[in-house]
């Protein structure tokens, strides 16, 4: 069917499957069979208690804090989830190319748990400890990147020995004002276009999206500047239902899903798979692969057997 | 005023010369500032007979084709609009953080002006006389980077001999089977995400979004495979209204546009101000630029004075 295994290859590993010929059986694998070759152990579960749902109207919007990154913007956070700050407040920025943000945007709405202002959490210290995976490809922007815990890193261990998260697309950040420690988690962004890596190191990053990306990615975007919504636009405005940690729902509340671990064999695999790939439609793989090109995988968890 | 002046800095020319304070005067100049210095002659009017206009319900996109990178594609793209091919087709894929896709996917629409196969033109032969304008930076996918006109490109001066458009979000490709030659420019792509680079020199790229890329990015994600609307998603499909080439309008049905050339000094200003951001809201300069990372900005044209 042209329609499925034609023009532009996708993630979508069912479309990928389709594409396997007898004929590509002495080829090393591509992302699907490397995919369908994981383990159980290969998939994490997030931790309820770092798990926000968003939901808007559209959908919920599923994302995996940081701590290990942002302790105090993530702690703030959870305060402010808890005290249900977010709930009926807009997505107030849809910048295209850039970022979506959402949350208190005129820093009006009292909040009694959460502080206002935090130490600046736009890096870590880099340690020989730290459970790093490498990607062993150059990055333009970075001395070294990879993963730790599951987000894209960038790393300089000369002369700052500084670790933080990268800007790819679905990271999400704390916005500010002009200095680094002027956030405070209430309001966040996602980024919804070509990775802004001139960010890095910039602003607080304090996790990822993990589901519903589209969500946020298809909004309509604002006509002010920056992409806020203008007075005229209020209409375009998408509330926030409400925002929730998972750990504060019943479990038959909670969405049952896995995260592709970063720390395997298996995920190398995955990586080589995607630096060059061997689906039938590539004439040129490209081997070499980007940071913020390499997706980590998003499953519902399957049923027992 | 925290809402124009914070958070995340966009590209608003506007809202970034608010940030300009006499302190600043010193500083080299931020992107607002170059742009603001810039003279007429720095800024260059698209062709009509390569600028084409798809008009969807949501507003208008404008497209400037590349024909030296894709002459036989852009000949058959300009044939097929002549016969209003294209007109009442769908946008029948959207893939998040992919490719919006529009036209004739299911290959059955009869075209009597256009051909249905062409010969590859994934790349153009380097030569001396080719007048790019080079990056200094590295790029992790290319040898080489710059533009080329107006268009980003990547380099291989050896052992290919070859240049290629880069697949930067905007950037429009034409869809094709699992041959380089099997697009027909009947089905076309834009980037809508990361830029999806392992896909430079695999397809055809045919020129990039002007204006209105917001509208296509912004449209409801396809839930099928690959961001196909499936069949019970028909009711999402954007319908193309028509597609025209500027040259068969009235001058007064065309968008007065301009696009800031790549090969000036003063373009070279605005890739230094982008590459380091002075902007009071950063507090760390990237002191590097990716391809895919500076926007070539796009303006009406002002009014004589």
């Amino acid at each position: 069917m042209r329609r499925f295994n034609a023009f532009l290859p996708g993630l979508t590993m069912s479309a990928a499957a389709l594409a396997i010929g007898s004929s590509d059986r002495d080829k090393p694998p591509n992302t699907a069979q490397v995919l369908e070759s994981a383990q159980p152990s290969d998939w994490r579960r997030p931790d309820p208690a770092n798990t926000l749902y968003l939901e808007l109207d559209a959908g919920r919007v599923i994302i995996e804090l940081a701590p290990r990154f942002a302790p105090e913007h993530v702690g703030n956070i959870r305060a402010l989830v808890r005290e249900k700050f977010f709930d009926g407040l807009p997505v107030a920025r849809v910048q295209d190319n850039y970022v979506t943000q959402w949350g208190d945007a005129d820093q009006v709405r009292p909040t009694e748990a959460a502080r206002r202002k935090l130490p600046d959490e736009t890096v870590i210290a880099w340690k020989q400890a730290l459970p790093i995976v490498k990607l062993p490809d150059a990055d333009s922007y970075a001395p070294e990147t990879g993963w730790l815990d599951g987000f894209p890193v960038g790393i300089e261990r000369k002369p700052s020995g500084q670790v933080w998260m990268t800007h790819c697309y679905g990271i999400v950040g704390a916005g500010r004002d002009n200095w680094p420690d002027t956030g405070s988690g209430s309001e966040l962004y996602a980024v919804i276009g070509q990775a802004p890596r001139h960010l890095d190191r910039n602003i607080v990053l304090v996790g990822r999206v993990l589901r519903g990306m589209e969500l946020l990615a298809s909004l309509p975007r604002g006509s002010g500047a920056m992409g806020f919504y203008g007075d005229e636009e209020k209409s375009k405005r998408t509330s926030i239902r409400s925002v929730r940690l998972a750990s504060d729902l019943a479990d038959s509340a909670r969405a049952p899903l896995e995260v592709l671990r970063t720390d395997t064999p298996l995920f190398s695999r995955y990586v080589e798979a995607r630096r060059n790939r061997r689906e039938e439609w590539f004439v040129r793989p490209a081997g070499h692969i980007d940071v913020c090109n390499v997706p980590i995988p998003v499953r519902d968890i399957p049923p027992r057997n």
